[in-house]
């Protein structure tokens, strides 16, 4: 492999849709490549994902103090950018590959750390196979990253944690609140979350309610189809037994005829058609059916970006791939992916994994069915069981005097660039 | 006064909208009259605020254990439940005085503690006027409370600490992802909080950006009304020098025909008015002006309930009014409120003032003009000096094992009636 014929650099970038600890795997990748200077020359970044390869757009990490890679573990979003771009095939865009090659070459470029999702596994998946089908010595790695936490394989991904412990605690809190106000007041309050396909964060919703401290929260699953009528029904019912209701509706719950319930076909005064949530069409609907006084929130990315409230297992974790990558990488693999294992639940135990990324790339992790409680609007134990873990500890960031918290930027200075234009 | 004749009852109740601090009063009412048990016997807490008072529906919070009562210092909302209740004058509803004097006499109750905001100081005030007007000698104080900040003579409420620092971190940390995103996907970022009349919590958005971390953020003020050009030139400018544009949009802000800009008349496709949020609208106005992809978020009740990130000058202040209101009513004072006075910016000090409740009473404190700068989106030098201080500090709830904070729910243990029913 390219390790064995002396010291080569990196590359690493950030890619889709960012979140809360994705730096934190950042960290572990620099930091981890930084006592590898035996094989490890300097760590490249991408600007903006793998568009930052492919514009020979790189970013020279060793220009960064040891401080601020530190401080990327805190730090949420992606500080070197990131990007939603899908690489072709290489029968339907051989030109970009060649393109990818020339800026490796260019930069003695010899491990390729792709920090993503389902898509950015294909993408990593297709690099690692450039010593074959190209010839060119690579060893492509992928660190996994995705709130939706759809990958399989893995036991969980880094950035889930965090958006699960956002939601829990803020159903929890607005819960409480809706329920000193249901006497005269508001009685339903709707909560929307990510997860278009997946419905692992509008579940961690119902983490919000706990043997401790019960809390009625009804959760409409993408996973579920939308009925009406038991909705209703479920709702009424809640609201009767408890005073007040939280629903936790995920973006991409679906009625009947297979269509997003938030695409209502919303006009405005002009009839022209208007994009909401799904949330003000749930309580649009409770306002027909019920006539309950509603409160709706959307939290978009408050959710994902959320580090203030972040799980320090997530955090662990989003670290520990990084730094598994590198190590994957010293050892000489390639086409990998670090996972985590879960080896024990009570009390909660996990080590680092390894996965064959053609095993990763473009499969989806669905909720199990044994997961969703059989109503359709709750969680199972097994699902408690869990989520629990991934959700537990507290991982502050520093604060300022300002009372906001310190989140570094980093001076991401530009490798000097040796080739001509590309477009992408 | 009342005080002098022997040990009276005290009344404590939460009035209008919760806050994730208002507990921290009500700790700081009940701790302190504990240490007074020469001249106040028990705190009989409002069961869902003043409705409680006028159904005989009583709490004892006696039996309530130290350890539950000091854990209200960390919890949001309100812990007895609140209302939205405002008394009629005496002419217009002779009654109800009439009954709350029956409960106050029913249940030797001499002092009444009201904590709510500028609706609420209206209800202390009539019933400070009980000894005047009907004979009922009782001393009634007012505790500050309003997420909206806008009470007069207090240099500010508590509740809205928490809320700014909330705002102000959220918009930080989606600023950082929309910025990250940005090259190839969302570049502007929306997020609608409250304040119908006063755009303090909007102002609060501001604050994501910093000396040492300047952030685009571009604020709409219910105080300013609602140009659309003006507003896309600056989105446009923002975005071009930025990347990106972080949008704080208060719920409040109207259009030049005075109208709120959320209601739009939209229209479901049978034709049904919707209700939805602001947010949505401006995300409509952008995409139709200037094409750029958004996302959008409402933070509603989220905002209010997050006492996961409250500030601890709020929590703080929250307390120090509620134990102020008591030491006021052991000076024998009635119809007055305690209030927070600033002393110094730089370092922050405050100290705890008094303000008579008249001057008080349905009196709303707008932004002044010196707060919002020239363009109309954004805030001055002054404005953030006011500011600060009150998101400064962090002062976490415990957490539990499952990862979620824990919140103290009381036994709330009803006081028996002595009085036949009544109804509100």
């Amino acid at each position: 492999m390219a390790t064995s014929s002396g010291k080569k650099n990196a590359f690493y970038a950030q890619s889709g849709g960012v979140t809360a600890v994705i730096n934190a795997s950042a960290c572990g990748v620099i930091e981890t490549a930084r006592k590898h200077k035996d094989k490890i020359g300097k760590v490249y970044a991408g600007r903006n994902g793998i568009i930052g390869a492919l514009t020979e757009d790189l970013i020279d990490t060793s220009k960064e103090p040891k401080s601020a890679i530190a401080a990327l573990r805190h730090t949420p979003s992606g500080a070197f950018g990131s990007c939603r771009y899908k690489l072709k095939s290489l029968e339907q865009n051989q030109r970009e590959y060649e393109r990818l090659i020339e800026v490796f070459e260019a930069h003695n470029i010899g491990y390729f750390f792709y920090n993503g999702g389902g898509d950015s596994a294909d993408t990593c998946l297709k690099v690692s196979q450039l010593s074959k089908s190209m010839g060119y010595p690579i060893q492509a790695i992928h660190v996994p990253k995705t709130v939706d936490n759809d990958l399989p394989v893995t036991d969980n991904c880094p950035g889930f944690g965090s958006v699960a412990k956002y939601i829990a605690v803020s159903t929890r809190e607005a819960s409480f609140d809706v329920a000193s106000m249901a006497k005269t007041s508001t009685k339903v309050f709707i909560l929307e979350v990510m997860g278009r396909h997946a419905g692992w964060i509008a579940a961690a919703g119902a983490m919000a309610s706990s043997e401790d401290c019960e809390i009625p929260v009804v959760v409409l699953f993408p996973e579920v189809t939308f009925n009406r009528r038991k909705f209703m029904q479920t709702v009424k019912q809640k609201v009767k037994q408890f005073g007040y209701v939280s629903i936790v509706v995920s973006e991409g719950v679906k009625s009947r005829d297979g269509k997003f319930l938030a695409d209502q076909g919303l006009k405005d005064a002009f009839g022209h058609a208007q994009l909401g949530g799904v949330a003000p069409v749930v309580a649009n609907m409770i306002r027909e059916d019920l006539g309950l006084k509603y409160h709706w929130a959307v939290a978009d990315y408050l959710q994902r970006a959320a580090r203030h409230i972040a799980s320090k297992t997530d955090v662990d974790q989003a670290y520990a791939m990084g730094k598994a990558a590198v190590e994957l990488a010293m050892k000489g693999k390639n086409s990998v992916m670090p996972t985590v294992v879960r080896t024990s639940n009570n009390p909660y135990r996990w080590k680092v994994g390894e996965a064959r990324l053609s095993r990763v790339a473009n499969v989806e992790k669905m909720m199990p069915k044994s997961f969703i409680s059989k109503d359709g609007f709750g969680i199972t134990k097994k699902c408690r069981d869990y989520l629990g873990p991934l959700m537990k500890g507290e991982d502050y960031p520093p604060y300022g005097k300002d009372g906001l918290p310190k989140y570094v930027r980093l001076k991401n200075a530009p490798v000097k660039r040796k080739l001509g234009d590309f477009k992408v």
